[in-house]
């Protein structure tokens, strides 16, 4: 199945999931509300899809319980961009051209709608896998030494100039950030498709890969749309004073640098006859 | 063992693992220092030995495993207890003597230490107990349908007079915003260490009475010690706003309400032979 005949099946069914349990099992109908606000803001729904495809590259069926580890996924990527969304962090009012949580209903509310999705959403994953190592992968992920760690680094390091040229710390910040998640949702599907351990070794550099690479086109996709429609080649990192790729780079070797994490990528998963994970790699291609 | 013999064994091996392991298990030294500042701010440790002290009820040993699971329940419990005192929240300058997180650290510092103790907590209870139904009860307790759902509620009515003589809706908040975690940390142990149907069932009813006095205890233990300290018989909830049992009973009829509870947590332990659990009582006799 190619990439887009598999987001076709299964982007309704991550969608039709997550809008009903949302409503089904949280009983308070005003914090569900918040939370669903967010969660069915729209988005691409990237990082359960790529758990479902891993498991469809190991040749695992998708059954109820693999979609509701895939939308645990979502939740926690949801809670994620609604806490760096907040006023204390990045402070940004819209999102997906609605307004963010914390502009619509209240900054209380929005740091509870986070902290009700990150347990929720382990929740799922726990309930769908009935295995602790899936719980230990995502927690890991997005804790101290992953996710959070990263968003740490990040805002201790705005307008920090001592970290502007050093790539080392932005090459480290940007894939706790962003890859952590990436390759965890990779990772869960290949213990829990029972991989073995040459399948493990090869999934787990494409998630390396894709996860690099998906900071580095996040950043570009903001230079590039603010460009095109602005008229301008600033952008809000920019104007913000947060390090990233571009700001180390700039345009055209953040470019080079992404092409060639996209080749080495798709050489990573040279030995499955199952290609849809391979044209993942084509959503970056609107920025090359 | 009686509580305070328990107490005296536990409480420095749960102090020593938490400062040990929020050292070595966490990569950024900033970060960690952050967390560390209000997870060794002292404290009970009440949740943690609960877990230990119905281990030992069922007669299970206690290893470095089982210290893990403890001390991740108590990771959780900070997180809460520091976004609780954020400004959008409680707006909580000082606890237990100190700054809060937000007023040491600065606020986006403060949500990510919670954000990292959370997944934290969840990932040393998914490595000491290697048993999904772990993560299952604890994500259940500390999410939208327990303590997030407690905490929503209450900024929700906060201030809010219909609800302040509805002993319903304050019992419900009361419940999730204390009792839930309370209750799983009691759940957990008694699934961990394999409890009788009937262990489980009188375990479940020890920890929905201990959980819920637990609650209408802080509240007294606010009031009083206000009382005594400033000669007057205000305290924070009241002037605030807030609605719970003692707003709503009074100071008599709160510790009535108290003693009965007590007396039915006691009466539920009444078949297992080690008391260290129905020890646990002793500590709300300060109030009464």
């Amino acid at each position: 199945m190619n990439f887009k005949e598999f987001q076709k099946k299964y982007t309704p069914q991550i969608n039709s999931f997550l809008e009903e349990h949302l409503i089904n099992e949280i009983v308070d109908p005003k914090l569900s509300k918040i939370m669903s606000y967010s969660v069915m803001a729209g988005g691409k729904r990237l990082r359960p899809l790529l758990f479902l495809a891993t498991l469809h590259t190991l040749a695992k069926p998708i059954t109820a319980e693999e979609i509701r580890i895939a939308c645990g996924i979502e939740l926690i990527h949801t809670y994620s961009l609604i806490h760096d969304d907040l006023p204390a962090m990045d402070n940004d009012d819209y999102r997906r051209g609605r307004l963010t949580s914390h502009k619509k209903w209240g900054e209380a509310e929005a740091i509870l709608a986070g902290d009700a999705l990150l347990p929720m959403g382990i929740q799922w994953i726990a309930q769908g896998g009935k295995m602790s190592e899936l719980v230990e992968i995502i927690t890991r992920a997005v804790g101290p030494n992953g996710m959070v760690g990263g968003q740490y680094l990040d805002i201790d390091s705005t307008n920090n100039d001592s970290v502007k040229d050093d790539a080392h710390f932005i090459n480290k910040m940007e894939w706790l950030k962003t890859g952590c998640l990436i390759k965890a949702s990779v990772e869960m599907a290949a213990i829990y498709g029972q991989a073995t351990d040459n399948e493990r070794q090869a999934l787990a550099d494409f998630s390396y890969y894709f996860g690099r690479s998906y900071q580095i086109y996040d950043d570009l996709v903001d230079v590039i749309e603010t460009t095109e429609e602005a008229g301008k080649a600033t952008h809000k990192d920019e104007a913000v004073g947060k390090n990233n790729t571009y700001t180390l780079l700039g345009l055209e070797a953040s470019r080079d640098k992404l092409r060639k994490m996209i080749a080495d990528g798709k050489d990573s998963l040279a030995d499955f006859e199952e290609k849809t994970l391979t044209e993942f790699f084509n959503i970056y291609e609107k920025v090359l």
